[in-house]
């Protein structure tokens, strides 16, 4: 348990369970990453061979904590994670059901730990750390396989009334559009993520003439890595198939501006290391759609957070933020005295 | 200035102007309406103009008010009312540019005045005195004119950095759909708004063949109220263009509760009068277009806040509501005293 006149410093772990890799990172008060390791995560697996392997990693870490450090509490991010009930919620590319991770762990560590969606720790981890610091207003997009989004309003993270809001990727771009995962047709997810590139590749082959090295890569072999490396080599279909992608991400989050008025939206994930090839379009594109006044306004940056994963040091803040919230009501509320 | 321990009871006065309308209410701290007046705006006549009216309307009500009331404040709802400038910021179908209203007012009546859109009014009013009472997140959508929307997250209206925010009404919902007074294509408000289907009546119009009594009825001759009326005397299009209405907002509140988590979504405004015309298909396509995880579990309701126009009702809700805070304040930071 934490000692509450301890000298040591206090660390947390935080922890990013992503659809292929987890990772694990030890990080103090003032954001300082100490350590960083990760391990694949075998999606494929059961959950109770993953706690297990997630359960020695730990106390491998834990293990090897200098002296004068004292473990505060651990962070989780992960996607499909429900900050209000403590789980992970049958994931998508995951084989996994239901999973009561923050009971399980809690049961094993005797430490105040909380879960959320890898996008919302993000969020987190940029409001302590990173560009949004003392932001009152911000959006947060991961541009992964999929597309997550943490909103802060007023100070605080969007979870809606059942834990599960502020999920931009899930908002209509294409009226009868491309079909999702969720049953629905046309959500932002299928045109800006690494899934929805490749499937605008498809789209353009199919629409245009002109010679691509991508039209020998079939449908389940192409990558997003493989469309960025074809445009590095002036592929224009490849090209092209960024410039769809970032208008649309552009448009969506113009559309997102209406809704949020944030100051600024942070980008980041696999897809977002594409650089300007995603970014100049999707720049022009949200500045076109924006309403008036906020043209000209409002920066799409990509995340500049430093070392550790963005996730992994979002997950330390949010069992950080967390520990604030229990001091604080704790000490406005003081127990009684056992009778 | 207000009397700190007065024994009066304490009203405060909403004002709603609206395009056609200004509607002034009283209201006490339960939300109970005491008096009600209302007088055409005359949006096309000068601000200094209309101004000269609103003090005369005032003065003339507070002459009136019974000697055991006191006026704590004055509530503002306007369509670009903006919360943190205390302007009005030149609405379309106005011939104001933007006006300084808070501080004129202020001059004028030496009382605590607040000013915010009619939409967010009318979530407060709902926030504090109807349907959505002790509510964390919801969000209000007015349909008139044009469709404006008032929404709460983890208690407080979204106001965004720029308090702006907020906008369902411009949300693309059709890519390169119809032209918007924003200077953009294809946002809601012109979909679903008064004069969002007469559009579509024209669109049905152009598209088919079958008779219609609108068909006898100029672009600017038409009105939601006739579209109402044929569909109430069965005319087959106009029945269409209210379900492709609703279809429309139905999909676009789906999206809203993606992003925003409400626990319910009141309407309230002229075009959602037509009642099951609206409602109808308006609940069948949101159902369609909900995430899983959402189906069954979000009440879209009309608003039923009785008398008092509920933006006026929301108006006075701000002003008590700000009085409120600024008490708040002064408990916690009290002035020092004069050197």
């Amino acid at each position: 348990m934490i000692t509450l006149a301890s000298m040591k410093k206090k660390v947390a772990l935080g922890i990013d369970i992503g659809g292929t890799n987890t990772a694990f990172g030890l990080a103090d008060e003032q954001g300082r990453c100490l350590n960083d390791e990760s391990f694949p995560t075998w999606a494929h697996q059961s959950f109770a061979r993953f706690f297990e392997r997630v359960a020695e990693k730990i106390d491998a870490m834990l293990a090897r904590i200098p002296q004068e450090y004292e473990l505060i509490g651990i962070g989780v991010a992960a996607p499909a994670g429900n900050y209000y009930q403590g789980t992970i919620d049958a994931p998508s590319n995951f084989c996994w059901g239901k999973v009561e991770l923050v009971r399980l762990m809690t049961e094993h560590y005797h430490l105040p730990i909380a879960i959320t969606n890898d996008a919302n720790a993000a969020a987190l981890g940029e409001m302590m750390y990173g560009q949004a610091k003392h932001m009152q207003n911000f959006i947060v997009v991961t541009l992964g396989t999929g597309l997550g989004s943490g909103i802060v309003v007023n100070g605080d993270l969007i979870y809606g009334h059942d834990g599960l809001a502020g999920e931009l990727g899930h908002t209509l771009v294409e009226p009868d559009g491309r079909e999702c995962g969720c049953g629905r047709h046309g959500c932002l997810e299928m045109y800006v993520s690494s899934r929805g590139i490749c499937r605008t590749v498809f789209e353009l082959l199919a629409q245009r003439l002109d010679d691509s090295e991508l039209r020998q890569i079939s449908f389940n072999e192409l990558t997003a890595e493989k469309v960025y490396e074809a445009a590095q080599r002036d592929d224009a279909l490849a090209r092209a198939a960024f410039e769809y992608t970032g208008r649309i991400l552009g448009r969506a989050l113009a559309d997102a501006v209406a809704c949020f008025g944030p100051a600024i939206i942070i980008i980041f994930g696999g897809l977002a290391r594409a650089g300007p090839l995603l970014f100049e379009p999707a720049q022009r594109s949200f500045e076109n759609n924006l309403l008036h006044v906020y043209k000209g306004k409002i920066k799409i940056v990509p995340s500049s957070v430093p070392k550790c994963n963005i996730a992994v040091l979002g997950a330390c803040a949010l069992i950080q933020k967390e520990i604030e919230k229990m001091n604080g009501a704790a000490r406005q509320t003081p127990k009684a005295p056992p009778a």
